[in-house]
């Protein structure tokens, strides 16, 4: 059987009109002999109206009544796109997660599928219909409704696609694909045909709006080829695959900017075994995400440098935390806002040697300072001022030759 | 086990504040040592919108994804409910139909409540929970979103308080009750401390708008009492209760009126057996309600004069219809739109001689024309020139003693 998934994200589904459209897409798939199984996101405000009732009534809302809630966003788009389906002649029908099931482990709010039941679905299929599943959520063991955390209707259809077996999985959503870097900050942007599931990771966890890093996950540990695309648009979008389907790699893919990064740097620390561990302790227990870290070695053995990068609106949380530890000596606490971090990636540079020298010089030829450096396999990632990151963006997008 | 089903309308959760009002309302009844039941409606203007969307999306809506589409509202105002209550510090959560479940018989936007599995409610309610219920909803046995047609969340009340034993059940609506007659139509309208099944089912059904005719029939039948009440206005409401409940009948309970009627006159028709059947067969079977109905006897007899009354919108429908069917002859057909029926509503009648004659002499000494007569045992009404409504009300409510 061969099926495919389609997702649809709330801008996609964002007016009774995208979702007549929505249908189109779903019927031409259809006849094109694929059975399709369908997920939507709420229509677009939808949930964040439904948010905004929730604190209203209590500025502690119940998780368990936030889930049965929020949940009705999904039910609404999925009755309307199988009800349009039904108007221009297909099979259709929603599928709540209930009904299903899709079943759900971890706490509200913040829960993970565990387990789908195809019976019905299949059999549904089978039957010639096109099944309209509700996405970012499901029910939990005592059969209430819950919602997933992190991937929201981007992690359902990746287990449905895992669960079913589907060869392929369709994410439609209002950008054409994904692109080289963002065509905000810099128009010379090319949309990427296909890109891997690692790259595509390190462009998400670096500020790729596009998909959740925790769907792309799942994605590579299944297997599934993903195929981010316009809903409004009839044009081919990014293969998101595995390396080995992909022929004539350029040396960098993409390249990742954001600028919500704040730099501290806690000057004249006393350097003993341990200090870094009890000064990120406290941050990761407040939830404190610390991304790049640089610790000089210090000239006499006593003192070090100790800088590290965090979000912005994290920032004044932080400060607090490491005043607050008596047990961190230090000089002074530097804060610096306008920073910003600059990535490139891509997994052909593990073949190439010199990347990173090609990206210093390159920033330095444009008199650019790089702060911090952190680098992975497929990834470089410097710390610059944010005011050069237009110039620098350019700079390492004509380098790389992604500007054709 | 003391149980009260409390019910609340869409006006009465229609906004967040009016939210933390029914909260509290529900909380008061838990603090009298109740085992509470909470029905609810949509938040009021939801259900509206769900209804104008399914249009745009097709002029034939799909009735299975209609339920769907339309159970979000009820879903929506019950978690809010439960959260609210949550934060005030009650135990409560939202039971979605299909978690308890309530099942229904019959056709989708058309069903009616068959069964309702108690277990889960009444441990949930043993455990000291507050549970908060969809109204106007079940599941049918293929598990699917069902709404009830007549009588929509009421009826889910009553038969909660059926399943569930309840000795009373507490409709809380925008109104403070019942009144003697509408309060729009004569100042001097009061509120009705006491009816009976039987006075309020002819009450709703000539236009009183507080519950819907099925909902009372219901309670009648399962000897439920009701009380419909302001949840605006701390004020005791109507009880709604048979008969051997209530002392000191006044001969009249209440006056309704419609203006929405109008009469249909066909003069001159062959009169020979069968020739009424034949006119309203075709109107039946097009869902045209007909009310009075006076055929006058035909002197010579070969001709008579058949009057009846309809819902004023339905007159376009049912002149045409009345105009295709070639088997009737007649010589005119007359139509009169500004005709209202007004009607005194009494179990004391019964028991009372004279009370025809005097709401005839009480009409007439105003000078108002009396056009067709309906009789039942608690009830006559009358078709009267709509120009007379206003006069007609305030002279029957003064004759019956209901001014005061």
């Amino acid at each position: 059987m061969k099926i495919v998934v389609l997702k649809f994200g709330g801008t996609s589904v964002g007016s009774i009109d995208k979702i007549k459209k929505v249908a189109q897409i779903i019927g031409n798939h259809k006849k094109k002999k694929f059975k399709v199984i369908v997920v939507s996101s709420a229509m677009s405000g939808v949930t964040n109206e439904l948010v905004k009732k929730s604190r209203e009534i209590s500025g502690n809302f119940s998780n368990e009544e936030y889930d049965v809630l929020l949940s009705t966003g999904e039910q609404i788009a999925c009755s309307l796109i199988a009800g349009r389906l039904n108007h221009i002649g297909f099979k259709s029908r929603s599928w709540l997660s209930w009904q299903i099931p899709i079943i759900t482990t971890g706490l509200h709010k913040n829960s993970r599928i565990n387990k789908i039941n195809k019976k019905k679905i299949i059999r549904y299929l089978n039957e010639g219909g096109i099944p309209i599943i509700t996405g970012f959520q499901g029910i939990n063991k005592e059969e209430r409704i819950t919602t997933i955390g992190r991937g929201g209707s981007d992690a359902s259809a990746i287990m449905l696609a895992k669960f079913f077996k589907a060869k392929k999985c369709i994410i439609y959503t209002d950008v054409e694909g994904v692109y080289t870097t963002d065509p905000r900050k810099l128009t010379k942007a090319k949309k990427i045909k296909v890109i891997s599931y690692e790259e595509m990771l390190e462009m998400a966890s670096l500020g790729a709006k596009v998909m959740q890093p925790v769907s792309i996950q799942d994605a590579r540990l299944n297997r599934i080829d993903i195929e981010v695309k316009s809903s409004f648009i009839n044009k081919p979008g990014t293969l998101i695959t595995k390396r080995s389907n992909i022929f004539n790699h350029k040396i960098i893919t993409g390249i990742s900017s954001t600028q919500n990064d704040s730099k501290v740097s806690l000057i004249g620390v006393r350097d003993k075994p341990g200090i870094a561990a009890s000064i990120f302790k406290p941050l990761s227990k407040n939830s404190i995400n610390v991304d790049m870290v640089v610790q000089n070695i210090s000239a006499n053995g006593k003192e070090t440098d100790l800088t590290f990068t965090i979000k912005t609106d994290d920032l004044n949380k932080t400060t607090k935390i490491i005043r607050a530890n008596k047990s961190i000596k230090f000089r002074k606490l530097l804060l610096k806002k306008d920073v910003a971090k600059i990535s490139i990636i891509g997994v052909g540079m593990v073949a190439t040697p010199g990347v990173t020298f090609r990206m210093f010089q390159t920033l330095a030829n444009e008199k650019i300072n790089i702060q911090v450096i952190s680098t992975s396999e497929i990834k470089i990632s410097v710390l610059i001022d944010k005011k050069n990151i237009k110039k620098a963006l350019a700079a390492l997008h004509k380098e790389f030759k992604l500007d054709n």
